[in-house]
């Protein structure tokens, strides 16, 4: 499939309109800014990246060059050789005088103070931009490809885990699959490992739980899946490129069809409802808001200051970071090739959580639904 | 197990050291020391750690307070209705203030630039430390025991490779498995889904080179593997409080004993120079000194501005980051409680590349190797 290139009009026409020099920013992979301007994927080591007088520019940490090489899609890499400073701001700096630059740099708000202090001190006006987050929420063709296999993966992990709650046996008040009893950490485990299987990474995203912890919206812990309460599984992998998927769905063995399948009615229909509301030139906050009174309809109150009911935002934009823009709890509007979650639920803590979650993208008018996978309370042998 | 907690008493020494009135950090769950200073596992967005008048405060992100107190090791969690302020630079300064502190604060080098103009346009000063780095570098029993549990699910990973390795068909110039050709990406899709089964992120780290490959320190594409050439596996899970571990072993199939045989002398030779070295009180860089004349004896030549050769240090701390101090190719001396990688590599882009890895422990009078794998260039079966 094609390559995934970021490309870099944004920022010449960002420094035009702000009559700006050039562009710095300074990280690790574990930027998601800077990931998404290189397409770097390692290492956890200092690197910058300058936009100056056209030219995209990678200053790479020592040893990787290689990988630097063959992963930037931009003009030059630099590796250490090249500088006087062992620093990355320092090396930014370098390299805006090897071009003369001079005047106002602009940089994301979360440049390392190291850097920009070094910027500072070498002459440069800082301001900051957020040009870099409104480009990547509008994803590529290329891009959403990404995040549809990403999705397909999740799916897999998904159907993985709704196939053992199908096929667990009721024992007392727990479950047991092959006579073992089962746990949240125990269907993680089954997860990842068929994430893993299928070349996606877990990222530490994998949230499973059961009963009052499906309120505990990270939940990570290990506590027994029982019969009657709710088991909530939230899927978040990352690829090899960097980019999530997101997916939940709830699953109740052996419901007594009370609260949760009145929960379950409740965010199917308000999925429902923010699904109409998605459109190119809608207000984002609007589908969080028809969300949110269609589960008030259910008896569910919604408020982030509450502890039960919908106590959380419809939906966010994914990319490669797992959260970013556009929120659909913000006064934005969308705009075709936004790629964001859209995830009613509804939370009690002695009743349980029901939250269900696909990941669309923004079209014209509509949407585009980038998950395939089944919405039931009820699970089935899916595997 | 115990659970890993912080103790704060160094940022405490620090502050009365430097004549502070306080330590600020803002970042999210991929920055390693907030992790650390606050072991809270999630989520991607701004939450504030600060250390003042003997107090470590944790200003929690919305939907994330239960999470946070669950996690958090200090003494407060603040949840955003405690703020004005919707940003976490803004709610440290409101924090400093309740404690009506004023004066110079104490910053790591890499605070986000927007809390760092918060805080100074607050009236405060800021100078940055290295004081997490250095209580970082020093292992606490609980930590090595998270530590040496995640290299048991890396060696778990590793076992799986090298059996398919030990099990793999010579058919012509490739190597296959049940009739399907074997790839690097093939293998790093069957040791990742047993980290995920042993509880364990693969983490992106799981390096799998084969030939030339090998000598791409980082290299994550998909290459045959074919008979005769090194397939050299890197293996970096990280735990779920943010542990990692690091093993590296490489193998060849139907191996003919040139190149790759005096390779693997020469990087077993050069582990045991280093080992030799490792104590308390040792300069760190004597370590790689004495590898990388080990490795000169057998004719590899060492330098990282080589390509061929030992082209990088020999080891580097490992911990809530892959990489952190003690580096073995620093001038700081050697502590007991220092964790760090042991690993030998010596790669030319036309023969192959061959590296071997293991973990230990720095001790007062020597080390103790959290590793119990075996080194063998032959692949067996041992899953």
């Amino acid at each position: 499939m094609a390559a995934v290139e970021t490309t870099f009009a944004f920022l010449y026409d960002e420094l035009e309109a702000r009559d700006a020099t050039a562009f710095v920013h300074v990280g690790d992979r574990f930027d998601d800014d800077l990931r998404y301007l290189t397409r770097f994927s390692g290492p956890d080591r200092g690197y910058a990246f300058v936009f100056v007088g056209g030219d995209a520019i990678l200053c790479a940490p020592a040893l990787f060059e290689r990988q630097a090489r063959r992963e930037f899609t931009g003009d030059y890499v630099y590796g250490p050789e090249k500088f006087e400073s062992a620093t990355p701001g320092g090396r930014a700096v370098e390299v805006l005088d090897a071009y003369d630059a001079a005047g106002t740099v602009l940089v994301p708000q979360h440049l390392p103070h190291d850097a920009a202090v070094r910027l500072e001190n070498a002459g440069f006006s800082l301001e900051s931009t957020d040009a870099v987050d409104r480009e990547r929420a509008v994803k590529s063709p290329e891009e959403i490809e990404r995040i549809r296999r990403v999705q397909r993966a999740a799916e897999a992990g998904m159907a993985r885990a709704e196939t053992v709650l199908a096929r667990a046996d009721v024992a007392g008040d727990v479950l047991e699959v092959d006579g073992a009893r089962l746990t949240t950490e125990g269907l993680r485990r089954e997860v990842n490992a068929v994430l893993a299987d299928r070349g996606v990474d877990p990222a530490g995203n994998t949230v499973v739980g059961a009963g009052g912890a499906c309120a505990d919206l990270h939940f990570t812990g290990d506590v027994p899946v029982r019969p009657g309460e709710t088991v909530l599984l939230d899927i978040s992998p990352r690829d090899a490129f960097g980019y999530y998927g997101d997916l939940t769905r709830t699953f109740v063995v052996d419901s007594d069809g009370g609260w949760e399948r009145r929960a379950f009615l409740a965010v199917e229909s308000a999925q429902e409802a923010a699904f109409e509301e998605l459109e190119a030139g809608a207000t984002a906050n609007r589908v969080h808001e028809e969300a949110a009174a269609e589960v008030g309809a259910y008896g569910f109150p919604a408020g982030y200051e509450r502890d039960t009911g919908f106590t959380h935002g419809v939906g966010h934009g994914v990319g490669v970071s797992l959260h970013e823009a556009p929120s659909l709890t913000s006064d934005s509007t969308l705009e075709a090739g936004n790629v964001v979650t859209v995830e009613p639920g509804v939370y009690d803590a002695q009743e349980g959580g029901v939250r269900i979650e696909d990941l669309v993208v923004v079209t014209e008018d509509g949407f585009e639904n980038l998950t395939e996978y089944p919405k039931s309370l009820t699970p089935e042998e899916r595997d």
